[in-house]
């Protein structure tokens, strides 16, 4: 299967599954839509999966890592070798999407779609699972050219198709999506740039912690990725080749995979985001798909949302990525799908309607 | 013991441990402060329970239920009966107060202060608890006079932080406040009206659900009892005689009850907040141990949690009260508490720090 294959098996959501489940939240022995968000997540998950007993049970996390050659350009606060670190501690289930993971109930699977490092899945010990799919070891430096060649975009868009279908092939009905690698909101915000037209100035931010020249550097870097390269807005992998990273095209590849098989994506927040671009650009049906768990504090993912028309869960300061505000707004979609099932209907009760 | 002794028993949270847990999430294995507002949170609780391996793991949520006689002045969109019928289903485990508290692990007791019906704990059948400690059959009409005497202000205050100070001996390390009572939205206005000092038309909202002209009927109730009854904004108990609710006062008591034993509040919406606003004025140092679980869409919320200093979790617009709203904060709390202890620091991790 190829990329364009995914993208004409996916359809919108059924709208009449979530005009069924609007009717039953009428019903529910409070003031109309009385839980407010709650209420549109429930039926979104109600349409996703067309039904009205909906189930978010089983839950996944899919962590992406990949590196990047523009982390050469000075363009983050850390040094390339914590990419493959950071991996090492998720299987070791001591890092914030482990805690957070746990606490929601979701698997975690961590993904190397192209770090540099080697890492032997048999040798590491810990409770999380090393899936190796590396596309390469580390994207090349996109200030010099393409990222990676339109074969790599294709394939690591593929390898998140197929781990994200295997985990639904095997019941996991809401699947966050993470990501791992240094230098990584450089690349994420070149295609926000791409695809939402917004300025520089409002789509690049700090990452992890770059202070004012570093700033400079990474704007720098990412003015002159677009120029040498020309992404084409409208073709999700020439955009991804050039300006992309592995765990991107991963993570777009998953959000592909959601709506390819009628299943709840939770998105992130900048890097996911800009997987979900790429996505959006492939397919535009995969948006009813789609939960944005919250709102990163990195300048511009507030534009990436309103492109993707997604309104965040939870808007609480974080900035971490790993999936970790994925995994904690899974909860609330949870909760959401809870109160939507057991609160009873007026009649149910014996509760008086209002007045008038 | 007389809320003036419990005020006198309370002290502000000790800023060591606050400094202490800040000091730990400085070396948690992400960049500085990453998990944004989870941070604070865990810091929080930290300096709550005076200690760096806090848990919340036992929680518990009060749901106060009244009646009130300003409902005679049609300021509801729902029949009085509604409180008793909402109070039955409480018990049944079938509101949203019950879906949510299961999903986030909380125990849930509903308490009459003070509802019409004569409700039987033994012969209602169901999971919940029903606890009666009814201070009248409903306060009576504010418009016409203080809405009960002082002493049922005392009275209701103190059955609150009984009840609480209960729940914290069997264990409970975080404690959620809920309400039920047709019309509750008036006297909570009435009350955030003194406290504050916002304007009545950003203080007075729609409630469950009036129009226009029930609108207008309620600003007008709330003008003509703060003119008749003249609360005293510098004393909690005269304005919760005057303008305050039996299950307002326990809201108030409970927030007391947290302070007082060390433990945290999670505060739900409007009326629950008008609770915490009758509370700051008996003692302001109830505001270290109080979370706002989230921000209601009732008008003047935000206004009061200004006054408070608090910032809400969640923004969902969710506006249904019965303590939903701090049932589902709790989750996101306790996440906040395993991030702080389950995430490994940089040098367990073996991590390399940020570059210069």
């Amino acid at each position: 299967m190829k990329v364009k294959d995914i993208a004409a098996g996916i359809k919108p959501v059924d709208r009449t599954w979530i005009d069924r489940a609007k009717e039953r939240t009428a019903q529910l022995v409070m003031p109309p839509r009385a839980l407010g968000r709650l209420h549109d997540i429930s039926e979104q998950i109600c349409g996703i999966q067309q039904t009205l007993t909906p189930s978010v049970e089983r839950k996944a996390c899919l962590v992406m890592a990949g590196d990047h050659g523009v982390a050469a350009a000075g363009v983050s606060a850390f040094p390339q070798e914590v990419t493959g670190e950071m991996v090492k501690t998720f299987l070791r289930g001591g890092a914030g999407i482990n805690a957070l993971a746990r606490h929601a109930g979701a698997e975690v699977a961590v993904v190397d779609m192209g770090i540099i490092p080697v890492l032997d899945p048999a040798a590491l010990v810990g409770g999380e699972r090393l899936l190796v799919r590396k596309v390469a070891a580390g994207t090349r430096n996109m200030l010099t050219g393409p990222a990676m060649t339109r074969d790599q975009a294709e394939q690591s868009i593929l390898t998140g198709f197929e781990l994200a279908s295997g985990l639904f092939d095997r019941g996991v009905q809401l699947l966050g999506t993470g990501d791992m690698g240094i230098a990584n909101t450089t690349p994420s915000a070149a295609i926000g740039l791409v695809c939402t037209g917004v300025s520089i100035e409002e789509m690049t931010g700090r990452g992890t912690g770059i202070d004012d020249q570093g700033l400079a550097r990474k704007q720098a870097a990412i003015r002159g990725a677009l120029e040498i390269n020309r992404p084409d807005p409208n073709d999700g992998l020439d955009i991804l080749a050039k300006v992309g990273g592995f765990e991107i095209g991963g993570i777009a590849g998953c959000i592909l995979a959601g709506a390819y098989h009628g299943r709840g994506v939770v998105i992130d927040g900048f890097i996911s985001t800009a997987g979900a671009l790429i996505a959006r650009v492939i397919c535009p049906a995969v948006t009813d798909y789609l939960f944005s768990g919250h709102c990163s504090e990195e300048s511009g993912h507030r534009a990436m949302l309103r492109h993707l028309g997604l309104t965040p869960i939870l808007d609480l300061g974080m900035r971490l990525g790993e999936g970790t505000g994925a995994a904690l707004a899974m909860g609330i979609i949870e909760a959401a799908i809870k109160a939507f099932r057991e609160v009873l209907t007026f009649a149910e009760a014996g509760v008086s309607e209002k007045e008038g």
